[in-house]
């Protein structure tokens, strides 16, 4: 996959991207990252990105000359661009299902925005506007990294263990049953007797009720979305009677 | 505000924790980050910080006592942890609310999990779970950077013009209306009249009428949360009535 980033901040990625899953997956060439500071292609003499609002208002907005140019450099580099992905309070809000769609694209260009906004116009560069949530961040860098870490995770061979990723929370449409590691008592708390007990089947089951439970108890729109099983209708009767 | 960041892999953090705003407020004092290393702490003698999952299955889990111990000697040198936070699938959306609410501690403890999971002992030492969405990534490490940088963001004196987070979308309950900067013309493409018509009172109305008609294509459910004034009203009916 290849992967551009337009950034006026390209050192913030130097960390993330190097480290864990997404370095692995640069090193094994799953993975092809580019990135551009869109500053170097300003036209203005000094080298300013960014200008009042038209009508008034606090801040500064990014340009769309430089983002314009940024990007037609990149499309000759790289023969092209991919879905274009801007950041934006506004947009699709980014999933799992998602990062599942973006996984299949031969190639994804980000566009971070910073300061107060950009000029309206960059979106018509633009095929996809994600927002990560309701909340505000300074820039498009930390969203860009999100959805770069939780797509290329997904690409065949990035995770090391191949077993580990449908088993993820949102992929079985249930949230993960507790989990537990050595030693069997650490301070006084102590492992659950049935993951001791070497009996899969009664584990298995043990663990489905687990996760049923605690989607239950913290996600039910989880619950509401998902087809039930004839086990998880009687789980969920019992639950709704307070009968755990 | 102290914040203090359990992970194995500290280094990600540097590209992200230098630049920008983060930047800025640790350098003017508002903020002090330290980053702990977990993989420290570790009593195992080959430096192991995960196990095998009792009851068998796919991956690795963080073991309890590695983050037991780094959190005891955290506590210790900063005299407290403050909210104590994990990020987690399961855990409580974050949005704006919670960033505000945050941003209100004076000190904050992320646990940056990774690999498949964690023992569920690491929850005794928690006080808050929280989800940056319905997606998978495959550390913690992103998520708290995500919530740092939203959360910095709203301390006083951080953000270099003090106008400009309570205008950001969520903070008004209405995503942003459309900007523009220079130039009036870019490759055909014009700056809407009103804005340059110099007249406030018509450009104040036109962005309201921008930000309510945007929110009410992409956000319904914000408009349905909202109180709205008696001017949105008379727009939300011809909305409804598809008389833009």
């Amino acid at each position: 996959m290849k992967i551009d980033i337009l950034s006026l901040f390209p050192e913030m990625f130097t960390g993330p991207l190097s480290s864990s899953i997404i370095g692995k997956a640069i090193e094994k060439e799953i993975l092809d990252i580019q990135l551009t500071n869109f500053r170097d292609y300003t036209t203005d003499r000094q080298n300013h990105v960014d200008d009042y609002p038209y009508g008034g208002g606090a801040g500064m907005l990014l340009q769309a000359q430089p983002i314009y140019d940024a990007l037609d450099h990149v499309k000759d580099d790289r023969q092209g661009l991919g879905r274009v992905i801007l950041l934006d309070p506004a947009g699709r809000k980014f999933d799992q299902k998602a990062a599942e769609e973006l996984a299949q694209e031969p190639q994804l260009t980000f566009i971070c925005g910073h300061y107060e906004g950009y000029d309206e116009r960059v979106k018509e560069r633009v095929t996809d506007e994600f927002s990560l949530g309701d909340f505000v961040l300074t820039g498009g860098e930390l969203g860009a990294m999100v959805m770069i870490d939780a797509t290329v995770r997904l690409l065949p061979e990035v995770l090391g263990n191949s077993a580990s990723a449908p088993g993820d929370s949102f992929s079985s449409g249930l949230l993960e049953y507790p989990q537990y590691t050595r030693p069997a008592n650490f301070r006084g708390m102590k492992v659950p007797d049935v993951l001791l007990s070497g009996d899969h089947q009664k584990i298995a089951k043990w663990r489905q009720r687990q996760a049923f439970n605690k989607t239950f108890a913290r996600r039910p729109d989880m619950i509401e979305k998902r087809e039930l099983s004839k086990i998880e209708k009687q789980w969920l009767q019992k639950l709704q009677q307070g009968r755990i």
